[in-house]
């Protein structure tokens, strides 16, 4: 039945790849780290330019200011993943923070944070590839010429990977991402080394441009505002800290120490990296300008529109290894992979929220259950779409994109740790043990602090950036929400309908059917309207007729004929058909039956033909399709197709038994769901869940 | 079912118009007339332009043989409604050529026939509407300013009034055409009274044009073989003359002699309007060139590519009645009008057609039963979007598309006169009345001589036209022959595959299963599983469990208490899903049964919500419909829906009563079924027909 809207998507990616099903390993802390920390890791490759971007608005001067934004984004990191370390120890059933906040603030905080991180997960495959073309595009430069085009066919590779179930590989992550972070670190030690033990003078390709300060000379409240638009920009580095939270089913045993553990390890990375690279700017002179073309300046002219602004770790892999050499070159190919990668996190995160989602009925029930490839599908095609279109509007601009990024994210940091610190309140009125109750006061300190800071961040955003494109994601969080919303709510209003009364008698709609009446379609004579009536005497219903409807005079009298020779010992109603049609006849002969004896039900034999070919089911069962279609909106009606399978349907079987067998996206972070199952007792507590 | 695939089409062309069924009223000569003759007498204001043009390519002196030309156009309309009358009175039935091919000379002839038609179609509708633009255009200068788009407009806008199922009516076709007709005789009857009586002189706008001649003094050969082209042009305007042969069941009574007496008054009033026409056009010194941009000098100078060669008709009219005279502007519209009603005729025609094909398996079978929109829809889209690219292709320009259009038409004149020789040659075998006889080989003398005449000018057309568009007609012509072919050869092998056996017991897959064993299948207890759980249990099958698939621990524990509580006497049976799948398990689990006892068959029961919009479609049943679609691959296996109707549905359930209740394109001309029935036993003998 979803064979032919399915057509077109399998020319186009072919048939799934035969793997091992769903991964069942669970992760070690070494490929964890890769596998969840690629996309706050890569984001190390941007946040640092970003802030160097704004600041420049008030002239190279305030690149003096960079330091103290540093600092302020790795208390801020040291915050957050603290906090989150809370979180996994008290949730490690991997809902993360749509399960905090539906937890612990009700459903539709829940629900604000699902359409955030959606949101979310869109703008990081924008913003990732438009990042990871700009990287490689300073060591390939065709790649940044033809930046929107690139970026658009990165995203389609990445769309036809997931929708074939090529399966996220835990070795897969971890090259890239450690040749990434230990390139880094080289970069950093010998930069380090080159500076202070050898004194060379390292300067970036940009160290002799001047910028043209759109604000010369900002001061008082202007200047704050600055500085807080750049620690904004700077907090780019914190998405995809929540990746681990959930994840903690994916981890090895002890789960929760080990997710916490790997968090702080990759919030160490992370800062280390963001700072060594900032100061890395600072000393090689890296001049960034919002808008390169007019307001950085060579010899006091403007380097005009042809000029391309590569990012802040390019520039600065050349001023300390040199433009061009082997390691520069690695490092760019490393950071773009890694880009990639976190892009690919998204593919995965996208439809494994939507099934969570769809458990509570926010989304089509069938994202709920795995291995259901073409919900699945729905969901990559959903994301890649949006991502695309993102990147076409934004041109690819990685600073474009990055305005509409951290809202989501700070929504989700802000509303899972106001949860928590309510989680440990609810906790404490309960708890006696005065050692627990400490060890959770501690722990509600830090969420609260964690609340407190994320929460002010957000509205710093909110302040700073929405009119930089911040309402488009907080539009997108709006139209996500709306939309689950009226989904849930359909849902609702269905299972009222159809709730089951306690007692049946008290209801009409159940009063059993006393008789039913089987009625067998025949068209012909042939193997298939034989095995229909012989399924349909086993049934052994009350009464039994064949139906056939007198279409062409000649056949209906051949179709009779044919009958008594055989001896079919069923009787031949015919039904007449002046306007030569098939389904009102018998709609209208159905209502006769009921409206007969209205306590019957009547239950309607469909031979079907089954066809191996789309193009060979547009051949067959189309009368009787529309025919089904009809009888389901006749009450008191049951259909009974009963197919038989042609010889060219044996193809069509192979290929959906091969279509049963992918991988769904996100099934290795998801962890075994053996794993999730056990550990969902927290996740009863969820109102949502319990209904 | 077919409701998803349907919503794009219902957005754009609504609910079908609520209409009396079919028309079932006969139609009277007065009426036939335009309503078959409005694409031959359209005809007329192309093809005398056509001669010209052709002519010209030898200088305006050829422009004197054009009265031959003319002649033999004449004669050869004389031949072609001669032998129709022979048609309609041995062929009553309104199979038209199509028929008469297969039935004399075998299914290859009569799929040629069906294919030349088919094309023909495409082209009445591609020529008549650039025709109609150009003539429009005469008097409204933004049409043909905006040539294709306005083409493709019509096209668009026919094509909706079609899918909506606006009724042919007599009094629609009535109008136009006879105010077209009438005023081309008084526009020829004015001519001469002016030229003859009053001796005005009239001059068209293009009478002081000079043609540069492309081959000035053609001689011998190169002459004749222009003449031949000139004189295929004209032929044009027997582009039609078949379509009364299709339509005799929708004459009154005596159908066959009303028929013939249409088909004369056509050929007379057509061979009339087409002389006067050429002959005003030689009085009033029109000239037409190919290539009027450079080939039509005015004072010496090429009149260059901003300059609109108008349609003869219009260039007469504008002698006779003067520049935008209230008679000018009447007839402009009145033939545009009537062209595009030509068009529509191709919009019946087409799925008429295709419904006989259906019928002898040539075309899936639905195009057969009426009533059926989905299939004419189709039908009548492919016809517009092959329309419409030739259109565009050919930048509406008639002069270009009226190359290819002729073969398709003197394809089937040839076949279908053949095929009556063969006729009576048939009937003359064994009819002894001396007076019939007479009679007989009087009829065979015409279709004899109609044979050769229409063979002889196929070639004529293939070989003048051939690399002047003719090819594309023939490579369309081939396309559809090996499409349906292709068909027929799938419904044979099916119908081969499914033959039933005469004696039952030879045959292993006949063999009776014994028992049968049901399978309710159960996600929650509410009403809609009540509801399939009652009828389940009125069938009395000889095992009937309950069944569900554990997909969440918590639910499944639910649903088995509740079970208990409820004290429902089926077994409930929980099928395990590690993966959190559906289908797999129990395609499984029915497999296990049929392994258990292979002669038992299965009858799995799914209770199915019914929604009354697609898009809550989206949220029910799609677990169910993937279901369904697997178990129709599993041997021995019956699948039963029991409906649930929703609130919902009642609006679902109205659209599709409305949408059963249009009018299907034709109806008119395709007479009531019950007249058809009556006169088909000459289809009888068709080989098509018989299997």
């Amino acid at each position: 039945m979803s064979k032919l809207t399915d057509v077109p998507k399998r020319i186009l990616i072919g048939r799934a790849l035969r793997s091992d099903r769903l991964g069942e390993t669970l992760l070690p802390k070494r490929i964890a780290l890769p596998v969840f920390a690629s996309d706050p890791l890569s984001s190390v490759a941007y946040a640092p330019g970003e802030v160097l971007l704004v600041l420049s608005i008030a002239g190279v001067s305030a690149y003096h200011f960079s330091p103290w934004i540093a600092v302020a984004v790795v208390v801020l990191m040291f915050t957050v993943v603290a906090s989150y370390r809370q979180n996994v120890h008290a949730y490690p059933s991997g809902g993360g923070d749509y399960e905090v906040a539906t937890t612990n603030l009700g459903p539709r905080a829940g629900l604000t944070v699902a359409s955030a991180l959606l949101v979310d997960y869109v703008l990081t495959v924008a913003v990732s590839i438009a990042s990871g073309i700009e990287n490689l595009g300073s060591a390939v430069p065709f790649v940044v010429q033809h930046k929107v085009l690139c970026a658009v066919a990165v995203i389609v590779l990445l769309t036809l990977m997931n929708l074939r179930g090529v399966k996220e590989s835990g070795k897969l992550f971890a090259i890239p991402t450690y040749v990434f972070v230990g390139g880094v670190f080289v970069m950093i030690a010998w930069g380090a080394f080159r500076g202070l033990v050898l004194g060379d003078s390292m300067r970036a390709p940009t160290a002799d441009y001047h910028i043209k300060a759109e604000h010369q000379g900002l001061a008082g409240f202007a200047l704050v505002f600055l500085l807080l638009r750049a620690f904004s920009s700077g907090c780019a580095a914190l998405t995809g800290v929540e990746a681990i939270s959930n994840g903690v089913p994916a981890f090895r045993k002890p789960k929760s120490k080990n997710a916490a553990t790997t968090l702080a390890m990759m919030g160490l990375l992370a800062v280390t990296m963001f700072c060594g690279i900032i100061a890395l700017a600072m000393t090689t002179k890296v001049h960034m300008a919002e808008n390169p073309a007019t307001d950085l300046l060579h010899n006091g002219v403007g380097l005009g529109s042809g000029y391309v602004q590569n990012p802040v770790i390019s520039q600065v892999a050349e001023a300390v290894f040199g433009k061009g050499s082997f390691l520069f070159v690695v490092l760019a190919a490393a950071t773009a992979l890694v880009l990639f990668l976190a892009a690919n996190t998204a593919y995965n995160g996208f439809p494994l929220l939507g099934s969570i989602l769809a458990q509570d009925r926010y989304l089509p029930r069938q994202l709920h259950t795995r291995g259901d490839r073409l919900a699945f599908s729905n969901g990559i095609v959903l994301l890649a779409g949006a991502a695309s279109l993102l990147t076409i509007i934004y041109g690819a601009d990685s600073t474009r994109l990055i305005q509409l990024y951290i809202v989501g994210v700070f929504v989700s940091f802000t509303l899972s740790q106001t949860g928590m610190v309510r989680h440990w309140n609810r906790h404490l009125a309960t708890e006696t043990d005065d050692a627990k109750r400490r060890h959770m006061m501690r722990s509600r300190a830090i969420n609260a602090f964690g609340a407190f800071f994320t929460g002010l961040v957000l509205v710093v955003v909110l302040v700073t950036k929405f009119t930089h494109g911040a309402w488009v994601a907080l539009m997108g969080m709006c139209i996500f929400y709306a939309t689950m919303t009226a989904i849930r709510r359909h849902y609702d209003r269905v299972a009222e309908e159809i709730a089951a009364p306690e007692s049946p008698a008290a209801d009409d709609d159940l009063t059993r059917p006393s008789r039913v009446r089987s009625v067998v379609l025949i068209s012909k004579i042939h193997r298939p309207t034989l095995r229909a009536l012989a399924y349909a005497k086993l049934m052994r219903s009350d009464t039994l007729e064949a139906l056939t409807v007198n279409v062409d005079a000649a056949e209906t009298k051949a179709l009779r004929e044919e009958w008594e020779r055989r001896g079919i010992d069923v009787p031949l109603k015919v039904l007449d058909s002046p306007y030569r049609e098939v389904t009102r006849p018998v709609i209208e002969y159905v209502k006769s039956l009921r409206a007969e004896s209205p306590r019957d039900a009547v239950s309607v034999i469909i031979p079907e033909y089954v066809v191996g070919h789309w193009y060979e089911h547009l051949l067959h069962n189309q009368s009787a399709l529309r025919l089904k279609g009809r009888l389901l909106f006749t009450p008191g009606v049951m259909v009974t197709s009963v197919p038989y399978q042609l010889a060219s349907s044996e193809a069509a079987k192979l290929r959906a038994r091969r279509r049963q067998e992918w991988s769904a996206p996100g099934a290795v972070r998801r962890g075994p769901a053996a794993e999730r199952a056990k550990a969902t007792p927290a996740a009863k507590e969820s109102p949502a869940a319990k209904d």
